[in-house]
This record gives structure tokens, C-alpha cells and sequence, in this order.
């Protein structure tokens, strides 16, 4: 295929992909409708309309290399986007990052009130194990339960929430390298990293080079928003633009410059892929998740 | 055996489920030597060393009614309390409840900040869930699946986390009984009642009678709540006493009196105690839970 046809070709898959992860979670979010109709409507206001859904993306991405049915995806992208969306709400509250903007609208608090967001997150996160424990999202009871672990473990004090502790606690010091990438590791890697994983539990045990390339794109992801925070403006970003260096927060760019980050992201791409040479054979379908790995790395928003 | 020797039966049976409880906490909560050392520490003093234990009392006492391992009891006894124990530290917080006082200490975002607070209930809630999928809690993994959609449903949008919002929507507004009582089934009785039940689920199906207990339990516990906010001390309490009516909350109190209240937390109680009759055939141990309900509704604190 030539390139420009292998782009169109995986626009039309995202866009596809976010169209039914949409439809989705609009299915999965209690409606409207039912008391407590503020809550359940604020909760929606969080959860849909939003994003790139790099998470979603994943989790199909991942699906479709080991052929994994739908409806399973669904549930999985479901419940990770969810956990992606709460935390995202509690940390736009005024004790974290105090942001009004987010995915191009106003943030939680600010729409509904802080009370209300705080709620929100809460019961988003409740919701996701909901989702894992009421559906089959995998052949049996036993991998479910490994599916629940796994997003556990990356959303809890060792993984998301973790990562989300360390940042406050490094706001206006300097990390290192090493420093920054522990912390990134958990904040943003270890739920990315679910998301790939979660794609392919649900139709058998994840491929230990899944989980490299998984890793490699998690912490691809934290350089990129880096970068783009004091390259991109706030309206292509959909959230504010340039708050890392006015909060003294430590990032790629302030650790080690924004072309060495270019360069470090790019690195990580190439051995994304390089990841999944190890899975190629005759048939492997390993190219939507190469795709998802460019687009993370390569994106201007 | 005489009522005084029944009496201390059960306070020798409390106090060693409360010490086990303890102990069982404090191995399945992450140690403060890990980082991030801060937020870890921080989920260990809101949950340890703390409050009446209810839950985990109830949990035992319906795994005692089916003969359940006390291992499987324990996790899910933990599963709960940390549940419930994030409810605390996100209520207490400034935008919802702003209390400085909880189980006799300081509470979280007072003893460390805000931000703190909010990532400590976010992680207490994943380690709740992560426990219930990570142990084996209950006979097969697809039992252990109805645990955590049990635990979730009563802890969710249309359970605990409902119930606080409606609350929210309520305070400075007067509510019939009906309507108090719709509030009060999510803000706390969904938890306690998924307490009896997880106990049950750690050895089989829930009997239906059980749970019937338990709602009337979950029910009569915010009743009797109600009055001791309005009658007891904040020494007393372990928590600010006579803030209901200073924010302006709607109570059973406000609602009904507070001998009509106390009345009817009795007729639930005897409610509970006759749930259990249908259960009762030569053998049955539901004593503890008979002493459990008489504990709740009689306690002074």
C-alpha cells in the first residue's frame, strides 16, 4: 500500500474506532434520566465528546492482533477510558491542577461544582469495575478476574493515582531522567499500558513483547504531551496549553530540552515497533498497532 | 446463657474481629516505606486505627451464619472498609462535608492537604477492588466476580456515591420519609448491606433472607446515626456532632422526631432479628448476627 493510502486507510479505522467507543460508553454510563439525574448527567458530560481515545484505540489495536471479539473490546476500552476520564476530572479540581479547560470544554468543576466532580470521578471509577465484573469481557471468569487485576494495579498507589502523588510531590524541583520517567511511568504509562494489555486478555494471555511495545508507546505518550504543552496553543490542544513550565512542573523538555525529547520520543516509536517484529509471521496483524504507535508519537494535538 | 454473659460473648467477639481487621488491613494496605511514601502513609492513617468496624463486623458475622473461611473473610472484610473509608476522606474533604474531625483524629486533607485527600480515597477505592480480584475470596473466580459486582453496584452512581449526591441536592430542603429513605439506602445502606452479603458470597449463594437483614440493618444504622449526631458529643462521636442540623441536612430527626426515630431504628432492628427466623433451624448460627443488629441500633457512639 502506498502511504498516503495507509493514512487514509487508519483514519478511517480511528475515526471508526471512536465512533464506537462513543456509542459505548453513552450505552454503559447510567442514563440521564435516573436519580441522582445530576450526578449521572455529569458523569456523561465527563465521559463523552471527548478526547483523542488514544486509550480505546489501543485496546482494539491490540484486539485485532490476537482476534479478539468486539464486543469484549468494548467493554475493555469502556472500562479503561472510564478510569482515564475520572482521573482526569479530579485532577482538574482546584486542590490538583485548577484547570477550567479540558477536551475543549469546561472542566467538571467549573460546569457543574466541585462537589459534583469530586462524585463524578468517584463513581466513573467505580463504574469501570462495574463494567469488567458485570460482562463477559473475556472467555472466563479466571481472566476476567486477571483483566480487573491488571487494571487495578494500573490505576492504584503503585500505578495512575501513584504517578499523580509523585508529580505534586516533584511540583518546582528537578527530576532527573530517571525520575521523570519513574513518575511517568506510573502516571500516564502503567493505565496506557492496561489499555494494551486489557485488548488482548480479552482472548488470551498477553504476549510478553505486546507488553514491551506497550510500555515503550505509555511513556512515548507522556514525551509527546510534553512537548506539546509549550509548542502547541490551548484551542489545538483542547486543554491549557503551556501550565507545565508556569506550575514548575518537571518534564521532558524542562529535563533534557525539546529537541532531545523529539528525539527520545522518536526513539521509543521505533522500538515500539521493533517490539512487534518479534510477533511478525505470515498473517501477524501488527499493523494497526504500528499505526497507533505513530499517531501517538507523531501527533500535533 | 444469661444476658450479662451473652453480652460479654459478643464484646470478646467483637474485639477480635476488630483486632483481625486491623491486622488484615494493615498486611493488604501498601507499607508507607514504598513510595510514593507520602500517599502511602497517607492511605494507612485514614484507614487503620480506626471507627467501630461495622462492616467487617457483619462480614464475619454472615460468614459465620454460612461457615466461610476467615481467610476469604478477610479480604472481603477489607474490600468494604476500604471502600468506606474513601467515602469518609472524600466527604470530609473541604468542597463536600469540610470536617476537621473523623474517628477521633484529624482528618486526611487536614493531617496532610487537599490534593492528598483526593488521591488517597481514588487509591483506596482501586485497592478495594484490586484485593477482591487478586485473593481468592470466594469458591471460583465466577463467584468472585458477583463479589465485585456487588461490591461496585453498592458503591457506585446508583449506590454509595448516589446517595452522597442526593444528599448534597438535599441539604437546606425538607424530605417526606419516602424520600429519606431513597437517600439513605445508597449513602450507606447499599455498603452495608454488600457487607452481609460478600460475607454469604465467601461460601455460596446469599440467601435471600439474609439480605433482607441486611437492608433493614443498613437502613436502622443512618437512622440511629441520625439521632446520636443530634444527642451525643463530638468526644463522644469521634467525629463533629450536631452538624446535620447546622447544615441544614435533612434527618430522621428533622423528619420525625427524635422518639419516633429512635422508635423506628427498634422496629428495624426487631425487623432484622425476624429476617432471621427464616433462616433459623437446628444448627443455624445466626446469633452473631442478631447481636450485630442489637449493636447497631443500640450503640451509644
Amino acid at each position: 500500500m502506498l502511504a498516503i493510502e495507509t493514512e487514509a486507510d487508519f483514519a478511517a479505522w480511528m475515526g471508526s474506532i471512536q465512533a464506537r467507543i462513543e456509542a459505548a460508553l453513552a450505552r454503559n454510563l447510567p442514563g440521564a434520566q435516573h436519580a441522582p439525574a445530576r450526578l449521572h448527567q455529569a458523569m456523561r458530560y465527563a465521559a463523552l465528546e471527548g478526547g483523542k481515545r488514544v486509550r480505546p484505540l489501543l485496546t482494539f489495536a491490540a484486539g485485532e492482533l490476537v482476534g479478539a471479539d468486539p464486543a469484549r473490546l468494548d467493554i475493555a476500552a469502556c472500562a479503561v477510558e472510564m478510569i482515564h476520564s475520572y482521573s482526569l476530572v479530579h485532577d482538574d479540581m482546584p486542590c490538583i491542577d485548577d484547570d477550567v479547560l479540558r477536551r475543549g470544554k469546561r472542566t467538571v468543576h467549573v460546569e457543574y461544582d466541585e462537589a459534583t466532580a469530586l462524585l463524578v470521578g468517584d463513581a466513573l471509577q467505580t463504574l469501570a469495575f462495574q463494567l469488567l465484573a458485570e460482562h463477559p469481557a473475556a472467555g472466563n471468569a479466571a481472566a476476567q478476574l486477571e483483566m480487573l487485576r491488571t487494571l487495578a494495579v494500573a490505576a492504584g498507589s503503585r500505578g495512575m493515582a501513584g504517578g499523580q502523588a509523585i508529580d505534586l510531590e516533584a511540583t518546582g524541583k528537578t527530576l532527573s531522567q530517571a525520575e521523570l520517567e519513574f513518575m511517568h511511568v506510573r502516571k500516564t504509562g502503567a493505565l496506557i499500558s492496561a489499555a494494551v494489555k486489557l485488548g488482548a486478555l480479552c482472548a488470551g494471555p498477553c504476549p510478553a513483547a505486546l507488553e514491551q511495545y506497550a510500555n515503550r508507546v505509555g511513556l512515548a505518550f507522556q514525551v509527546v504531551d510534553d512537548v506539546l504543552d509549550t509548542q502547541a496553543s490551548s484551542a489545538t490542544l483542547g486543554k491549557t496549553a503551556g501550565k507545565d513550565s508556569k506550575q514548575g512542573k518537571p518534564t521532558y523538555v524542562s529535563a533534557m530540552g525539546a529537541a532531545r525529547a523529539r528525539q527520545f520520543a522518536e526513539e521509543l516509536r521505533l522500538g515500539a515497533h521493533a517490539a512487534l517484529d518479534t510477533l511478525d509471521h505470515p498473517g501477524a496483524r501488527t499493523q494497526r498497532l504500528r499505526q497507533v504507535a505513530d499517531f501517538v508519537v507523531l501527533r500535533k494535538f
